[in-house]
């Protein structure tokens, strides 16, 4: 072995480290995340948004073993072979997907067996990252990066997921005691500015990043307003006091139809006690404070807000312009409040772009010019959800720290709401 | 004391005996029923008809802490208020139950909290069967035997709702094995013979009898024929086979829009893989036995069957007539099959009128002339059904044997099957 | 030809003629029905059970084509084929029925085509009655005859139907002023006693009945008492005002179902302006009058009244009796009023049994022993609905006089309301 | 009067007559486009997206009514104050406009009612147009311009809507025969390129155009290719060939759920008679013609067809920037042939822009980079539906022509295929 294959060779071994840790350290977060939980918890399904946290536990095991273990190891050992139709999850051309609204109709397989599938399907997983020849490495690496970022986003949803399971259940049970976070007044809202110009937008460089971030291009962005922090709480509650949600003019058609067929008369778990609005959050049910960001709430209820206040909501383009050079940092879900906090009085402007909520956008989620999905399976990935959702941008209090940047798109439907959500508004010069 | 007043004291001690082994020999049944369980499975709800394993625990634990503790021991020690509305079945005039078809989107209170609320409750109503003055003894024992047979009809139901659970399973999990049971063929179908005549009907005596079998009354029945035994799967098959399901001349009109609607092909938990049907039991998958009691059927099913034989369902006035001086022996839930089982070829007729499956009848189920429910709640029992629904006699593999007799009469809609129900035809002279 | 043939000959001559005219009057009547209507009112369907009066003009033809031409006169010209479909009701024997829903989305054929087919069909129907053969003569009458109480129910649909098109239209416009109509003060409530006896009900005789009201057979009645009159709407505003509709006690579970998904408060067709509660008829808008038999209500509200009045419905056989001796006398069709009036002061009990409106019984629509529907098509007349529906006596204000006797069955669903359909009380002993 | 006086005064007559014709000859078209129909077709309502033709009739009306009489001529006599809420389409700060779904369920007022209240709006109307004093005369006219437009795209759903009345009824009726049109072969399809540069979009100049089209501004595209003309149906027909229906990934998420949902197999009005396909049109049922633009595609098949054809939709952008100097030219209204035609083997690329179909875009509809609507109840009429939905472009042959330009912006749900909506291809250079 002369010295540059021995070089190449102990590169190689480093990758394997790094990602044989990144691998386990990922895998290991998925289920510490469920840790608070009963053995019932794991397994309903309050809506067909929600899937049972054990569905997400196998599911993410399932997209390790059908993209990287039957490609790369195609002798492995199947834990389960029914497993491929329960736990695929919207893959129409790998196989029939089990329908998702009957998640919660499945009490086997158990917690238990789900979890020795994941120990399964871990163990063989490192072998191979030990044992891959070189020459497949390349694709195989990118793969599982893939696979570990597919396992974040599927956190955050065990996160709203839970939330969702418990805070539906009349007994409001707590997840996890909440650390302390700051309470009081928050900055006034102020404006941050940004001339007309001919911007380069979309993921670049050597990261991992989703399909749908690029590619990078042109945009021209005329000149606009950016809010210098998130909307609060107390904004909104001004929004409810003045009549919002009994004002059609107000609202986008479709909008309105959804408030008064739903009934909406305040954010998802907002519940009335007496003079008092409270609010469900995973540390159980307490007063609203005011000087949080609002949060699950719809692309509706933001546009509305924003219309009330003679604004409206940026672009995905102004966005992520105003995002280009900051940092992410942020109150993410490594800080550990699981729930939008209150910001410092002392922050610096455009504060709060990372973390807390997700920033609906004014942008429906459609394809960059010459966006090409994947080709294959994998390529159900992103691109075929492009129609009638709206980009979100800027991760939220349950978001992994290391999963989100500026050029990140999230995308739901206008009209959901158990996401954390929010409000960040936008104008004209 | 006298020694009237002695015995008659001592009379009470052995009702408080009797009356305490029965409750604990009862409620301790009801659990043994679920010790095959996983966790998982006392949660989930796989349609709106079937409830949580767990919701039947709790909600047999809510009747007596609700119809006995609160009015005879007001004192005693609620568990939990939440209780009084998660586990209110369907009594309005107590308060507001909680939602059915929303049974299965609570994973709290848990397994071990459920149980822990059956204990609390057995110990005191234990203690309340120990202590109650003499003076309130009577009204307290019926409402503790009405409370005790209503335990004893969630029994039934936790095996059909447990068998929806498992068998809406892909992976078709075992509840229990099976013990050895007849095959081969069975006695050809004959016919008993009833005269015309004016017979009584309905419960008499002292025994416990549910409201509905009452009163007493005179009914005129013209002469019939009633089947010596049950419909068989064989039979059922021909029906099949002649393309019954396809044919809307042998339907009522609800039935047949019923079979249009569902794709209804054959019985419930009937499944083809090629050549061959098999069927899913409590003790798993196996092909269909011809010689067994078809079961699973609607009573749209039932009827059609009827009019395809040329026959027609009996009434339940015919049954009970045939039923009259029959003991109540058959393949009842001590028996441990759960599930129909062949008839002994030396059986007499008519014969599998106990147990087996329950009999659809040609009857609507009705109030008895001079019929009147209970006052109080506890008069939403049984009365406030009797619109749209059919009479089905007799009990099946799965209800528990001391609980069944000729005038027992239970009621589903005609659309329902996943009850242990079946055919037992009838004709005319 | 010898005297006799030529009686007979005679006779049948008699026969022709008789049957043409009875034919032509029935015919015309449907027509003159709908005189009142716009061209417009023709053609919509306001919920799934109404039809567009032009679908029952054409549908009541059609079964003269389908059960008379094309059998008797098979050579006959069939005006447009496509009407066999379009026009067939839910005869599921004889070919696809056009979806019931759907019938309001026809604009063609327009109702001048529908006119033209229906005189196409008389001409050739008035011809068959002239020139059939007489030895197939029996079999043709009797269809006839069939055909022409077909004609008379749908003329009673034809009002039902056209009160809910017209009464549905914000603008409430009137289909015919109404003749003047008594009012004031009522007979008090009397009740009719019944001693226990086995009787006889059914149709007997050689007059027209339909299938379901035979065969005649005994029924066992034990002693009870019928209302002297119909319920009146003061005495149903005193059941809303005690807040019967919020009472779910009085409620069979089912109906109290359908009243909070429905939003009930009130009888269909009333509205309440200001502090009056108004009634839509026929004649249009106007206060409800205290002293008029309440009508437009459910089985179930008529069962919730009875039991907040403390007393039952009667079963049919108990209606049957009562009815047996006395005359078709009433306010029917041919009084004009097409609206139940009050009762006259000095009328004799029980009064009111035919005419004003069909009174629900406690009797499920079943069949009676002995039954079987006629063979072929045509069997699908009646029995094929002997399910979750209820028997209703005695005729309305819009029943032909001459179509309606003691024995006749109605039927609906409990949930329903647009019949006019009223409530009369019984009671036991 | 001097001079400038008198020549600003005889203008202002010349713009009253000006504005009488154009008033007279939109509102007349209106109901020259009905005259081929029965007064039964105007009355239903097919599904919940088309109206009857009587609703669009006064609907337009209501519009002159309540936006110019009631603002300009207060004292005008109102028709009939009832009118205001059944004819108010969804201006929800005006009033309570009746529920779209049952607008099929009035059949009053009758025809002959609305159009007597057309004839009384136009009578006022005109007389206004006559007497309205100077100084108001601008707002008013440009109001008067607005509802003319409105009426025009109420002229090209009269079309739509009558086309999906005829053709859901199994007779197929003809709204009017067709005049000769071309067939044979069309030109090869080519592509027309543009390279990338920053253009200006938007509506521009003094003429009419609704606020959506504004305001101008500039973005940047990327160098793309055109098509030179529409897809043809013998191109869609080899995608069906191909299986496109059934294979999952050519399609979007949410356009794949609606395939299985609604089971599409092909556009919308055709119908597969033994082997061929044929194909409803206003002049009724005919075989697919091959070399005709296809027609009557949502969104979604539209995007399945250019992903199967390895291509993609234009954006909104991209196409009015190839048809910016392009003059209105084409197969529209006044054409007559009410359906798109074959284009002609030496037409010039790119070809059948305007008119023909609309061609779905891959852009949703969203504002414009500083838009706003006009303020009050006026504002309701193109913002509030800027969410799920997607723009088309360049009118189609039931477009009147002077009604459409390069700017302006149709929009339809994803699944919409009741307008005449086609594809034109784009792609990567």
């Amino acid at each position: 072995m002369d010295s540059t294959a021995a070089r190449s060779s102990s590169a190689l071994e480093q990758e394997r480290t790094r990602l044989a840790e990144r691998y386990a350290q990922i895998r290991h977060e998925s289920q510490r995340l469920c840790e608070p939980l009963e053995t019932e918890d794991y397994v309903i399904q309050t809506m067909p948004d929600v899937s049972p946290p054990k569905w997400h536990l196998a599911h993410t095991s399932w997209f390790f073993e059908t993209f990287l273990l039957d490609r790369f190891a195609p002798a492995h050992t199947s834990f389960d072979p029914a497993f491929d139709h329960l736990f695929n999850s919207y893959y129409l051309t790998h196989g029939r997907p089990f329908p998702r609204p009957q998640r919660g109709l499945l009490s086997r397989p158990t917690v238990r067996e789900v979890l020795r599938y994941r120990a399964a399907v871990d163990e063989q997983m490192l072998q191979l990252v030990d044992d891959l020849p070189q020459q497949r490495w390349l694709g195989f690496a990118e793969l599982v990066e893939l696979g570990l970022n597919h396992e974040q986003q599927h956190q955050e949803l065990l996160l709203t997921d839970i939330k969702h399971i418990l805070g539906s259940n009349p007994l409001r049970p707590v997840y996890r005691p909440r650390p302390k976070s700051p309470a009081g007044s928050v900055p006034a809202l102020g404006w941050v500015e940004q001339g007309e110009s001919l911007h380069e937008i979309g993921h670049q460089g050597t990261g991992f990043a989703f399909d749908n971030e690029g590619p990078r291009h042109r945009v021209f962005v005329e000149a606009y307003l950016l809010a210098s922090r998130l909307t609060t709480n107390a904004e909104y509650l001004e929004f409810m006091q003045d009549g919002g949600y009994g004002a059609p003019a107000l609202w986008l058609s479709d909008g309105w139809a959804t408030v008064q067929s739903a009934g909406w008369q305040a954010p998802l778990y907002w519940e009335r006690r007496g003079d008092q609005w409270w609010q469900y959050s995973l540390a159980g049910l307490r007063p609203v404070e005011p000087a949080e960001p609002v949060t699950h709430v719809s692309f509706y209820e933001a546009d509305a807000f924003a219309r009330w206040a003679g604004r409206r909501l940026p672009t995905e383009v102004e966005w992520e312009v105003a995002a280009g050079g900051i940092s992410v940092e942020g109150n993410l879900r490594d800080r550990g409040h699981l729930h939008p906090v209150a910001l410092a009085p002392d922050s610096i402007a455009p504060a709060q772009l990372f973390g807390d909520v997700w920033e609906w956008t004014a942008s429906p989620y459609s394809p960059y010019p010459g966006y090409r999905p994947p080709s294959g399976t994998i390529g159900e990935y992103n691109g075929k959800f492009m129609s009638s959702q709206m980009v979100l941008r800027g991760g939220s209090c349950v978001t992994p720290r290391d999963h989100v940047r500026a050029t990140y798109r999230n995308f739901f439907y206008p009209k959901d709401r158990w996401q954390f959500s929010g409000i960040r508004l936008a104008g004209n010069r």
